[in-house]
């Protein structure tokens, strides 16, 4: 990821602590052997992993690969797998896997299924009502 | 850490995924402005946060402060804080907390506790008992 990708992503780690998630950035996402989301986050209850992606603009595309990986370790770890995207001049919007659109090779969010992303404390606050 | 470190860090990394575990190293340890263990990782159940050290011989000596971030960030993301100990021609072995030797300034594990050190799979084993 280029340097500006990595500010934002530590703009991340921070709000995570701030929300009360120990939350830590994964080493060498992309070049390891075994699949490897970009965070993991977890205040003891509820922990996700987090495909972190900063763009110009949409749509965002992701590979049909990159979701299965995010999805086998999220299953293996105990982890809810969660996709965050940061537009230009906008906040970190979640989306969960099951609100992706399916293209031919993969997934995508356009402007149809941005709407439905959640701020952070927004998807935060889910998981938690979830356990209940 | 130094090359070598990360290549023995990787064999971790691939034994814990061999026990079952989804594991990651964590970026810039040490240089992050948050705590943040070597290594995470996970099977669901059980979630450990190492601190994995690589040294010719004993004693390993952890600074009071170094202990104190491991215990801080694992009681918040629910793990078990584990130092994993790599000496030279010998296997990874793995030191639960609270059989560190105390020093002036920090902890210890000279040759009295190494042979307390256990296995990958027996400190496995151990954490799934305690949860039985």
């Amino acid at each position: 990821m280029k340097r500006k990708g990595v500010k934002f992503e530590r703009d991340l780690i921070h709000a995570l602590w701030n929300e009360g998630f120990a939350a830590v950035r994964a080493a060498g996402s992309g070049s390891s052997s075994y699949p490897s989301p970009d965070i993991i986050a977890s205040n003891g209850k509820t922990t996700i992993a987090i495909e972190a992606k900063v763009r110009e603009r949409l749509p965002l595309y992701i590979s049909g690969e990159k979701l299965r990986e995010l999805v086998m370790f999220s299953n293996l770890f105990g982890a809810k797998p969660v996709i965050a995207l940061k537009l230009k001049k906008a906040k970190w919007r979640f989306f969960e896997i099951d609100i992706l659109e399916k293209t031919e090779n993969g997934y995508k969010i356009s402007d149809k299924t941005f709407p439905l992303g959640k701020e952070l404390g927004e998807i935060l606050d889910k998981f938690v009502q979830e356990r209940l």
